[in-house]
């Protein structure tokens, strides 16, 4: 037998995770709620639901990303195909562009789990810089906001006043206070790694903290597509590219 | 020049939809709003944020539907990709099995503004349902609900408390009483096809209706893949079709 | 049980289409070959594997098309995945840039299909392009190659060496001969079209004509992964993308 | 400017790898020698040609695997998407199940190209698999073919009549020889990995060696799609999980 607790369905009645679908989730329940719901079978409270929703807007869309770029090339290739614009685009949410918030969960929980509860943030913190030696930090830096990323104050913001800042929030705080004496530079902490420490006290699965960042890009996606409904610009992308081509000689290797 | 009102980004600051995204979207806005939002480039009311992530709730998750076992099937297949898993699943949301939803706000839109504002619904659905002949309309009849989907009346009683019902639920409702005097049967109007007449009522673009499946589903298949981490069933499935292989002959052609 | 004539092993053996996979099927067949009998389940002669390699030749590549830039932008977020990048070029193989090789099989099996054998072929081919009225005949045309595109002669002479042109070939000849005097204008033949009607002569399955176009494309799209690896230029496209950009105004609809 | 030595088009003419399409390489070079050359940019010799698509034919289809499947299922939701399905099927080319090649090559170049060429195979090959400890070494072993899988010894046999043999084969072949006195139980050399060090000898790109596996599957894709529509399966594997199914309560996590 194949169990699920997700959705099931009789002739009569249609449940979703336990619930009666109709009476008691639609209408009821947000999508942000029902995702996080989906995701770890347990209902989350009204602060988890706007500080996970938080995390979701901060992902959704950096406007001409490639993965913006691909969905609306592959639109314009095969208008037919919906789905297929979308899987395109979230195929680029790989190590590069989308992983960043799951590298960055998985390295805080690291070094969480491998030490008991504390308090003493900036000691594990100073401690666990210097283990990485020259290995970039996940979540360390961003190539634009050089002087700090608007979304990582805010992030904290809502997780204080929700009371969710947790292990990961507290140890990427004190990573911010105290990689500067080891590296001898100052780096702002990211947005996209501070939404991998806000997943991860949220206990959401830590393999898949990556599908948060895409379904959140998934909302970006169709915007993405609906614009270019309005207003095309795949073709013009196209062209600039296919007019600066240059033909070269094969290098043998 | 390449426009686009979604995301942007300076070294201060980032926007979405020309709002200040830290300050004005993160914290404050859910993400089915958000969603609904960048699809349409206009904030929704609270009814029709609600009425939208009703419809995305009744689309999330149908428990081991072909979209889930390819999700899980792909995951198996290669850990390390959860975008692939992700992506793999979306792809069967064409025409047959998450299709309904545009399908059918696309047909009720084709009649609708082909027709002046009328209040005579079952006289333009009997019109309409005569005009079809032998084929399909499209939301019409459920293989397992075949007494009413209980996501049909839900979507109804919803829109009609936020004062949302507009022509394309009219229109379907009426083809709900209407189509037993031409087909000679009574069908039920699926909870799917419901959807996309909220859908196109709420004025989602029709080309990409079957784009809200999909991000419905996308949270329903990051539902799957969290299951199977817990519960892992893909290899048994696999193996069940393995062990219940023959091979024959080659059938030339 | 579910049946294939496919792959199948033993401990001590594995068969592929009937044969003995190490001794009768490697290092004897070719891939083009193996590719058409594992479409038709029936091994082609030397002529027919010749003329449809000479198909996936004329598909493999065009340079930096939408798919190419796909693929690239694709494999620069997510270079740990190469299978997603080559999905996502995939994904652009969809009814307007890779679609022509099956419309164009599909169109003429219908007219062949639905007349009895004949030899007065252009008198058919002016009553086809007659009855299209103002559609679009697929496979007429080209945008850039206006004089002829050169892979369609190449295509009519192989076959015609191998003694393959069957009647989709001749009717599509046909339609080259006489539309100018239904349309009034001189349109090519081109090369896409050309190869869905060698295709079709050749009896692979009209509904997978496009996985043709598809397989010669992973080979393309292989190859631009390769150069991109040698010779890196998404992330420039990329970045001619981001600085071109203007945020503007949301438009609401 | 974007350079390319790839396909490459004016109005009278179109160049692949800096050759005359249609005059060239239409109808004169095979499908495999085509791909080989399109991810090297060098044309391979008849001997290299053969050895390599022998590496497509022993990759080419296992019969019902999860990428099967999963193409299978893709198909029968969205019918209308060929280049859906087969995506679908390729991104379950990951780390478990077409990985195996890549992780072979890439394994045994990293220990070729950290040492002086040499004949003592043996010896290195001993201290390689001492060195890997517990770690499983890539393409040793095989879950159904354990007294050995019957392409290894044939693509060693193709390799050595084209004179082809090179280190990666040679250091494979003796840790095939040596892994008993170390692991203290005998494992066959999987025919995955065989194909992995085939590939890395005859020079094709490390970074892409599971493109070449997937290049392969391709083409078994298009054969089981093909087969699904003479003798469909998919909604038979479909309904036998969803027969199959238990809904339980959710596990909270």
């Amino acid at each position: 037998m194949y169990e699920t607790a997700l959705g099931a369905s009789t002739p009569d009645t249609i449940t979703l995770l336990g619930q009666d679908l109709a009476r008691d989730v639609m209408g009821t329940v947000g999508f942000g709620e029902l995702a996080f719901w989906l995701a770890t079978q347990r209902r989350p409270s009204p602060g988890e639901t706007r500080l996970f929703e938080a995390v979701l807007a901060a992902l959704a869309d950096h406007g001409f990303t490639p993965t913006a770029i691909v969905s609306r090339l592959t639109f314009l290739s095969a208008p037919d195909s919906v789905q297929g614009a979308l899987a395109a685009g979230l195929l680029g949410g790989g190590s590069r562009f989308l992983g960043v918030t799951e590298d960055a969960g998985r390295f805080l929980n690291s070094v969480v789990s491998a030490h008991a509860p504390r308090e003493d943030w900036d000691a594990l913190a100073l401690e666990t810089v210097r283990a990485q030696g020259k290995t970039r930090i996940p979540g360390l830096g961003h190539h634009v906001h050089k002087n700090g990323d608007p979304r990582t104050p805010r992030l904290f913001e809502i997780a204080d006043e929700e009371g969710l800042a947790g292990p990961h929030l507290s140890l990427f705080a004190a990573i911010g206070r105290v990689h500067p004496q080891v590296l001898g530079k100052t780096l702002p902490l990211n947005g996209a790694g501070t939404c991998g420490a806000v997943l991860a006290d949220l206990g959401l699965p830590l393999e898949l903290l990556r599908g948060f960042a895409l379904l959140a890009r998934t909302a970006g996606l169709i915007g993405q597509l609906a614009e270019e409904l309005r207003n095309p610009v795949a073709n013009q992308i196209f062209l600039s590219v296919d007019m600066n081509t240059r033909s070269v000689a094969p290098v043998e290797e």
